[in-house]
Formats: C-alpha cells, structure tokens, sequence
C-alpha cells in the first residue's frame, strides 16, 4: 500500500499541477483538503477536478465560523496590526488551515502534508510552523521549493498538465497575484512590484470600491459587543461570520479598508500589496471605539504592545505556541467589561464616529466637566503635581547644585 | 520694589481677569507674556488690554519656529500618538511655552509664573512640570487653584474686571472650550460632554471642513524628506512651520485629519473631544509611507514602543526629561536615511498613497518577486523553516513524549 | 449611635496612639483590625492593649496563607522584581491587608478605615487604593497626614497616650524602620539614611547572618515545582507557606537574600533601604532555574517585559486593577508546563545551581551536542543564516549603490 | 593569479586543518588572520605554524582595546544580559572580529572570507551577519557547514594535517568546548551536556576559584565612572581593558562571576554551558550600583527594556544593524550624568555595597527622611493619592453602579 500525502489544493492551476507531480516524484497516493475560509471560490466541480488530475479523494473542508471565532476574534480583541497597516488577513488563515490539514493527514493515516506556497513567501512559514506544532512528525512537501519541480510560469504548467493527461481549461495570462477569504483579499505583483506606481485600483479592488466610486450619501451603523465580541448590526443578532459578511458588503460599498503597504516579510525582505479588508476595518475601528469608553488608560497602554506582539506572532506563523496563547490569556483578561453600543457612519472611505454607550463606561461627565465635586477638588490637583514633578524638580535643583560646585 | 510674576496671558477673558486678582491678593508687579505657537490670533491691541488690566509690561514672543523644529519633528519623527489618535497638538506646545516664560522670567528677575489652566486639565502638569524642570526655584501659581480665586462662570470675571476697572468688549456666552495652535485646535465641552452624541461639526470645525464638505475632486500632493525632516510641498521647499501651514490648506479644504476621541488624563479620568489636525495628520501620515520603504522590520518595530513612549511623556508633560531626551535619541539615529519622496492624493477625509521613491530604499523589485536570484536560493527557505520552526517542532516532540510517559 | 472606623492595628505605640487621637478627633467607635501576613510578632494580650487604649473590638486575621497563594506566588511566577533588586516584599502584603480591612469594615458597618502609614511612603499609597478599589464608598483616614496629627516623636506620641490615660510600656528609643511578614524584612533609616555609608549589618539584620557569619559548609537543597507552584522541599511536600518558612530557616542560615538598594518611591523621591528576603530570594532563583529548562526562548523574552510590568504596578499598590488581572493571566498561561525538580547549593550567600530536570524540558541533547542528526542539518544553517541576514546584506548593498549614485 | 580567502585563525586544531583543506577544495591562496580579543593565547610561533600549514601569510591583529570601548562598554551601559544571566562575552567579540576580517581582507583584495564556527551554535550566524553587513559582496565560506568538510573528530582532523605534509603536536584528547577572551571564557560539552548535572567545576574552571576555595578574608574595592565609562580602580587610573583585567583578577580570586545556564540559541535549541566573567560581573554590577543612584525611575524602567533588547542584538548578531546603533544613541543619552565613586566588597562570590556617591545624585536625604519640609508637605500625598487612585475609585463606583441596574 502506498503511503499518503495531503495536499493543500485550491483547485487552482499550481495546485493542481502538483498532484501529477506529486505522484510522479515520490509515488504518493494524493488526498486532496481544500480548506475554505470563505474565499467565496466556485467549488462544484472542485471533486470532479481533483479526481481527474489523479487524486484519490477530496475533502472540502469548511472552516469559516472556526476561522472567525479562534482566530479572527481574538486578532481583533487584541487590535492586533502588522506595521500599522496590515489586517493579518493572510496570516490569521494559515494555522487555521494547517490544524485542518492535519486532522485529515491523521484520519486518513497519510505520513506527508504537501502545500504549494512559493519560497519567497510568509505563507510557506505559517503552513509549516503550524504543522510542526501540531504533527511533529509528518513529512512537509513544499512542492515548489523542491529541485524536482521544473515549472516556472503557468504555460509550463498547463504543458505538464496535458502531458499527465490533464486537460483542463485553465487560462494561461496571470493577473495579480492573490488571497481571499472572509476577512480580506490581497492583491500583489503586476505595477504593484513598483512602490513608485499608484495601484491602478481599477483592477485591482475585488471586494469594494474607492472612496472616489462610493455613494455620495453616508450611511450610519450600529453595532453592539459583548465582553469584546461582536453580537449585532444594526440591531440584528448575527454570529460573528455573518457579522463580517454584512460589513463586507457596507463597507465595500463605502470604500472602506483599502490599504497600500510596503511591507517586511519574515523572510528578510520588503514586499509591496494592496490589502482589501472592509469589513474588517470597520470591525476593529468599531472595537477599539468601545474600548475608549470600557478601558483604563493603563490597561490600555500594555495591551498596545500586547496587540503588537500578537501582529508579530501572528504575521510569523508561530501560532501554536505559548507566546500566543499568553498574550491571547493577557488580552481576553482585558474584554470582560468590552460590552456596548457603538454607532458610526461611513462614508467614502471614512469610518465617523457617531457616539459610544457601555454599561461599563468608566467616563463619568460630572468628573470630566469643569465644576469641582467629591471626587475632584482642586487642590488635590496641587499636590499631585507637587508629587509628580517631585523627580523633576529634584533633578533640576540637584544640576543646579552640582554646577555651582564645579 | 515689588516682586514680580509672570503670567501666560493670550488676552482672553480668563487670563485678563488674573491682572487684577495677582495684584489683589499677592501684590505683585504683573508681567503679561502672550507666546505665539501659531494660534492665529489677533495680537493688535493685546499690549495696550494687558497695560489697562494692570500689567506693568507685555512680551509677545513668536515660538513657532522653535515649536515646529524642537517639538513638532521629534514628535513627527517618533511617529507618537496618544491612546491611538491624538496628535499631542497641545501636548507639544505646553513645554516650549514654560521654556520661553522662565526665560522671560529670568529677564525680568521675577520670582514667580502664573498660569490659567483649570485644575482638571493636563496643561497644569505640563506648564508646571516644564517650569519646575528648568526653574525649580520658582514659584508657581495656578490662578484657578486657589481658593482666593472664586469666579465660578465668564459673568463673574467679566464682573469682577469691571470692578477693579477694566470694562473690555468680553462677550459672556461661552461656546466650546477651544485650544490653538499651528498644529491643531481642539474642542470641549457642550454636546460633547456626552460621548454618545455625535458632535455637531457645522459647529465645531474650524480648520477645515467635513469630509461630506470636501472637494469632489481628489487632490495629489507630492512631499520630499530629508533625514526625517520635511523639505517641500509640491516641489516648493519651505521651512517647517510654513510646510504646516500649506499642509493645513489642503487638509483643512479636504476634509483630513478630524478626531472624536475619548481620553484618558493624567489627572484621572476620561475626556471626550474633537481635534482637528489637517496638516499634521497629513504630514505624519507622508513621514511613515517614507519610512515603509527605508526602515528595516526590527527597527520599526522597535521603534514603535518609543513612538508610544515618547507619546505619554509628552502627553504628562514630562518633556523636560532625561527619558525625552534619550528616547528622542534613539528615534534621531532611525531618521538618517529618511530621505525621498512621497506622493498620495487628498479626497474626502482620506490621505491615498500614489507611490514613493527614496535613494535609501530596501525595496528590491527583483528579490521581492517570484523569481530566485543571487541572493534567494529556495533552498534558503528550507533550511530557514527548519530552524525557525525548530523550537515548535522540539515542543511538540517533547510533550508527545511527555504525554506517552504518563 | 457612633459611626465606626476600622483601624490598621499592629499593636505598637504608632497605631496605639491613633485610637484615642481617633476619638478624640472624630468622635468613632474604633474597631481594631490586626492582619498577620507572618510579621511573627507577639499577638498575645494585644486584644488587652487595644481595649485599654480604648478600642471597642480587635480582630486578629491571619491572612498569610492567602497572601502566599494570591500574591506571592503569582509575583514569583511573574519574576517580579522592582528595579533589578526588590522582592516586593512589603508591596505584595499590602493589598491584601486593605482587602481583609475592607472586609472587617464591611461586617461591622463601619464607614471609614484609617491606617498609621506615613506621609512619605509607598504604603500609604498601597493601602488607599486597595480601599478605593474595593470600597470606593468608605472615608479613609490617613491619620499621620491629619492637620489635627500633631505628634512629631515617640516621646510625644508616649506623652499622648499617658495624657488619655494609656501607660503601655512602650520604650522611647527608635532603631531602624522595619517592616516585617512571610516574605522579608525592610530596614530604613538611621545609618542608611547615607547610601554613602556601608550598611551596619550586625545591627540591620534579624532574619539571617552576612555570607561571612555563614556556615562554612554550604548544603544542597532540592525543590519541586507545579505548573509554577512550588510544592516540595527537600522531598517533604509543604504548602506554600511552610515552604518559605523553611526557605527562610535555610536562607537566613547561609546568608542568602540581603539587598541594599536606593529606591526609587512612589511619591517621587529616593530612598535606601536594606531588605532580608532569605527564602524569597531562593524561591524565586529555584523558579528560574526551572523555567529555563522549560520555556522557549519567544516566551522568556516577553514575559520578561511582564514580569517588569508586574513589579511596577505591585510597588504602586494598583494590585486590584484590569491590568494586574491581565498581566497575571499571561504569566499563569506560561506556567502550565513550569513542572519538575531543581537542586542547588546554598553556600555563604550564593545559591548554586547543581542539576535541573523535568518531564517538559525543552532540551535535547541530542539537539545540543556538535553532531547532526534527522532534526537538524548543516545545510539548514546555511538557509537560515541567509535569510536571517537578509536585511543586513540588502541594506549594505542599497547603501553602497546609494553612495555610487552620489 | 589567485584569488584570496581570508581565514580567521586561531591556531588551534581547528583552523589549521581548514588551510590546506581550503587550498585543497577551492584552489585559493590563504591569508590567514589571528584577532586578539584578550584571550591570553600563546602567539609566538603562531606564524611559523600557520605558513607551514600552508597560509602565504599571516596578520596578528590585537584589537581588545577596540573590544572593550567600542562593544564592551555600550553593553555594560546598556546592562545588556541575555536570559537573565548570561553577559554576552562571546557574543560581544564577534562583530569585532568580523569586522577586522573584513578589513584585511579590503587590504588583501581577497574575495571570500572563512570561518571554522559550527554549524549548531551562534558563532556562525554573528560572523556571518557582520561580514554580510560590512562587506555584501564578499563570498562566506562556514568550511565546516560544506559537504567537502568530511572531517569528524579531532582524530581525523590530525590524519589529515598528516597527509597534507602538517606535522603539529596537537594532542587528540578533547576537553570542554572553550571561548576565551578579555570578558569571559565560557565553557560547554562534557557532563555540562545533561543540565542534570552539576558541573564538575574543579575541571572547568580557568579563571578563577569556585567561592569555596575563596579567600577567608573579603576586599574592598573602589571604583569610579566618568560618564557611564570606568576610570579607576582602588584610585587608580587605567584604560578600560587595563581596568577588566584587574577586576578579573579580583573577581577570579573571589570565586565572583561564575554562571551555569541553560540558554536558547538562535538556531532554535537550548544549550547549557558554564560561564566565568569574573571582572565583567563586577563592573556590571558597579555600574548599576551608581545608577541607582543617577538614574531616575521612568528612565531606569525604559532603559530596562533597552538593555533586553541590547541584549538580544548582540546575541543574534546584529550588531551592525540601525537597530543596535539606534538603541545605543538611547543608552548614552542616559549616561551623561553616570559619574561617580562606587565601593563594594568582594567575599566568595559576594559583591556587596558599601557605599556610593555621585556629583550628580538625585537622592536627597532630607527629602527622603520622615520630616516634611518645603519640597515635600503631607497634604500634597493626600492630593496625589486621590488623583493617582481616581481612576480606580471611578472603576469601582462604575462596576457597583452597572450591578445596580442588572
């Protein structure tokens, strides 16, 4: 009996080339897993594909409420951001798909998981780091690292295709290079490779358009949370997958999310994209509006370094590791009190707030208005400064000191 | 003789109705200094208020060189934000506005400075804690502080000036609490107080407009830097404060830079207000799309914490510091070679980036695409998995282990 | 009927003096509350003593289980330790003393605590928000601080006491300022006063001997940890208490533990102080010694950071805040696997490592050793050290093409 | 003619063998280069050795004072410690030998440049990192990491000298695996590989004595700091690496310094070694003993974390990074004022104070004793406390306020 490999397969054209590949280099039996993550990808017809090209089963794995509720939550909960800009859409994927990729590798007993992320890129990173963590001892097949994949343009692997016996319509011109799912899409390469050109968004957007094409009338919003997780739009009850589909589509609409970046892959160099994250913008921006009212300024000080550190482990593909569990135990510490209603309009590319209630607000107008009460009198401001200058004042007297000495 | 005090005076109802109170109750000789960050107000006939309130002299001094150079740019270049959104625009300006009023102080030999900051502000901290660091020995008086100070609203100062014999054209309606300068302006009170009304911006702006109000037209500006420090706008090379104040033109005319924020203070408790910071906001967004493409990842992100830091110590006033100092040091090694050009385009409340060029890129179009080259072997990636995923893999190799023991 | 007021009682002639001052004063029934954190002072007739200073009920609380298991052992886990050198000793017992006041107020209905804690310390600080985070509605009395507080010396606070009809055997004579439980033991003041002065150590110390006065022998100890919890010593299982009580008897035997140190306060001064912390100090190195076999290297860096932060908001007395519960939650997170046995010698002040083990241990010998094997292979190396210094070599390179094109 | 490979000697086993395997595997003409970091090697006929091994030439390049002002002390500045433990002293040397590398071979015109580090430990990745910063074009050659690299023991190393007409008297017993230079000599393999076991320290130790087989008696030692920069010791005046040799050898004597450790190295496993830093602990811990009383909090509780990161630069390598120049321009910033007198005794491992003095102190005895006086009144910590705990009390008012209303 031939032993047996997973393969990560989109049903795309490079994923498909590797099954022949596969079965030719290392004479694998070939279980194809496509993981969806609500990339909204055609998959009828995915089993009929998979099979022809030599495969011997396919499993369409639908991960996209798991995605939402394990990864996507508590990124946002954290507010975590890569280098200002980036959503982490990509990268908040990966383990999710790993951790499936290796629950079919154990069911089906198969010694090998192979994916087709190319060697210059952060995904090659996440699929693998995630599979160590979780199944240290299956083989890992980066097909396109290997010296045995000869392929280097998509005519090459239409050519290999046909000559296993392959004959699909695939369309030989490339456009940008992609990936979608629920939380975003991003686009890189073609004028894109130049930080020097403006996108042409044009073709480039998926999801939405820009603020320029978005209506010319704002459109306002409601959403509540509960201890940190969303629950409604515009007072309906959702859960969190339906949550973001909704405001994918008010914010595609409203040229929401679009985000330009010259970003530093893991792998040591800078890359350049264009992210489309709608819904996702508004999410976060909508979270972190409720946290202004919910959050002492303390807390809210380390969890920024928090959602920082969990950007980086996110964006590292070091997932499954203690770091990220603790800093996720750090930041869900903080959502108890996360709960509320927040209310913006957007607007061509603008999220506005529009006002902020919490059961749990720490704001309180009679301490924050000018007029002094029980809590506040003025000379309690007196000696505060006294205290909180003392180092100040002690350093600048003891300069002094010392000067006059010299 | 008469011991003398200073007292920040901008000629506003609040500080004039002081004169006579110091004089009243500490019979000092009063000496009124009105320091111009660039708040745009009218300074004609302020010397000769100031001298009918009482004071025996007026300085006007202009700063806003010295603000744009000595505390703008560290800032800019820190890229520091406070609690996510606030620019620091009166952060900034309170520290320069202590160094200029001990200096006058020294001048005039007084023995004293007295402020008007209300007693649950943070500017008290900032004024105080600027003088205490480069005069411990003076004294400070904080006018509102004190119980000899017992107006409670405008009609009571403009009552007690009447009294003592200042009858000047102060209207007694108050509107927002407002404070300006070259960098911003910011708004309190009224509806504000409440963070869950949307603020009414017809009446709140004035710098600029409303996204909604903004051009239909988007607007493309091209901005150079050099080691961190802005050079020209639209080719045309100008000194800082006037980069700002062209920035301002153009964000205030498209709707750029408008923040509903709550806050929270050093004093202890959370604020809700408007900012607006047109120019700023656009000139620190620029500053960052140079440094995605000059900073390695390491740096920024390391840089990152000391944007924050710098953030709080200059939001508590804490700039006359060895902490400011070293981590405006650290920042200032980071600007070398910030250096290029940016261009994005003004449309409706949104800065879009239209490419970046700079002779201290690390972009390298050929090592960031899908080809391998000289200096990116595939096999690289293999060997750099193994080992950054090596302490993963030896994890869950252990623990498997440790579980089969039990 | 009188109000009641709980006062913090330790049966010395300061906190005795309080109850008649308190009568007198602000005419309270005085209830007082002793809480035994393992000051292992005298407690018999101290009931007596308070009732004769006029007290209408003392309560004895032993809370040194509590204070182990709530607060020692999560600051030990943290490796929380206030800059560089101070075990929190004092600060960690804080909180829980307010807590248990808190508690005693709250059973008899009192409306205030008042506390003895002086106007210069870090303790007044840690008492009052202890109250204000659990109590936010009771008075506190900080009595040292009181206008109406006019005793300036023991021999007035004696003089006091006799005037009200107290005449407890208390003596005049002042050592150094001490403050005593489980976990250490302070001293200030007297000689220390001069951090230019070498510390009288045949004087300071009551829980040990100086590395000079130790045995001559040093003495292996072993320990086991839990998931973070120390469990056993030298094969005896002993709750936590117990275990530092014997640390403690160890440590103080060999001279472990003595640290002088200027401090830096709450309230913006410097102050010197020598502190005893025999078993603590053991206590926390064995806890490293076990974590450095256990957490990778990712973890041990940030939870370094939390560990500082963890210090901080201790030595501040913000124990009772989201951000104490957060930065707990991660450090909890990071003990699951912190399981296994560390042996080491005690000998004249140092504590010498001298074996580690545990069934988690994330290091493989085989790993370790110089030859290469299925996990690790040279070639990897080569990989990894290209793309790791990926971003230098790029860097040098753009720098040198930038410097050509000059 | 041929081209050039510059080959960092040691003159050991090692490095001998490489020459001619170099010459024999890559046709090359060997510049070897032996660079002096303190290590107290024999050199004389080092030369003779190395061109009868077959090197045309040899450079002897001594640059420890370059070590000890250009690394050493910005790390001491920084109080750079890796794991809580260990003081970078191999670590530290690297860069510096890269970059002396690198130099000559700039002179020599060579295009490649070798190095016997393995392919498990940092050595390489910090030879490599410097050399690819400073020099991008040069070719690396790790001999060890190549497949032509065959040699696996010291056995076959001899052999194959042997064969290549080199008759040296090396002797084929190996010890532990040694790195010796000014700072430090770190020792690891034998039974340090199973961290179990204690180390055998009679056989490891060659720097100093264990603290038992320390001198009966303690000494005192004075030492003093010019700007963060040692100057004297005992009162006399010596450059910095005259000054760590001295303190090695008082160190060495007193059984000081002496770390056993098991740390996580870049590659990704843990790794246990002894490390003896005899003169580096002391100086470290002198420098910060006049910190204490120098620094004020907030800078210390910053710099704190500029240390870690120090730390972990030097340790990966990436001291010629932005980063490491960046962090250190923070670190000297802080130094201005570290000027100062600091004694302590050293007693069998012990490095106890006994007094400190600075010009520029911020301790304050009046400030700092029970009186109050005009800097300090108690009424101010009564205003401190209430705006330092506002946050707190609103918390819990707000907490008992929302059960209220469920």
């Amino acid at each position: 009996m031939k032993e047996k490999v997973v393969l990560a397969y989109s049903g795309g054209l490079d994923t498909t080339a590797i099954i022949p590949w596969l079965k030719e280099n290392y004479d694998y039996e070939v279980i194809c897993c496509c993981v969806d993550c609500g990339q909204e990808e055609e998959l009828d017809g995915l089993e009929e594909r998979a099979k022809l090209s030599g495969a011997s089963k396919l499993y369409i794995e639908d991960i996209t409420d798991e995605f939402c509720d394990d990864y996507i939550v508590p990124c946002v909960q954290a507010g975590a951001v890569y280098e200002n800009k980036y959503l982490l859409g990509t990268s908040m994927a990966r383990p999710g798909i790993a951790k499936k990729l290796v629950e079919i590798a154990r069911k089906e007993g198969a010694t090998a998981i192979c994916h087709g992320a190319t060697g210059k890129g952060n995904d090659q990173i996440r699929f693998e780091l995630g599979i160590k963590a979780l199944a240290p001892d299956l083989k890992i097949i980066a097909a396109w690292r290997q010296d045995a994949w000869t392929m280097q343009s998509r005519e090459e692997e239409i050519e290999y295709c046909k000559a296993h016996g392959i004959d699909l319509p695939f369309s030989a011109d490339s456009s940008y290079s992609r990936d979608r799912n629920l939380w975003h899409i991003s686009h890189e390469g073609l004028e894109l490779e130049d930080p020097a050109v403006e996108p042409n968004y044009d073709h480039v957007l998926v999801l939405g358009v820009t603020p320029e094409k978005a209506p010319e009338e704002g459109e306002y919003v409601t959403m509540t949370f509960e201890a940190g997780v969303p629950k409604t739009v515009n007072g309906k009850e959702m859960k969190v997958s339906d949550i973001i589909r909704e405001l994918n589509r008010l914010g595609g609409k409203h040229g929401i999310g679009i985000i330009d970046i010259v970003e530093n892959r893991v792998v040591g160099m800078k890359s350049r994209g264009v992210y489309e994250t709608p819904g996702g913008t508004i999410l976060m921006e909508a979270h972190q509006q409720l946290e202004e009212l919910v959050l002492d300024r303390a807390t809210m000080e380390v969890k920024k370094d928090m959602g920082n550190k969990m950007a980086q482990i996110c964006y590292e593909g070091k997932w499954f590791t203690p770091l990220r569990e603790a800093v996720q135990a750090f930041v869900e510490s903080t959502q108890k009190y996360v709960t509320g209603e927040v209310k913006f309009k957007l607007y061509k590319g603008n999220i506005i707030k529009a006002g902020t209630t919490s059961p749990h607000t720490l704001y309180s107008e009679s301490l924050a208005s000018f007029t002094t009460g029980e809590l506040y009198d003025h000379h309690d401001a007196e000696g505060f400064i006294t205290l909180f200058g003392l180092p100040l004042k002690v350093r600048a007297m003891k300069m002094a000191e010392a000067e006059k000495n010299n």
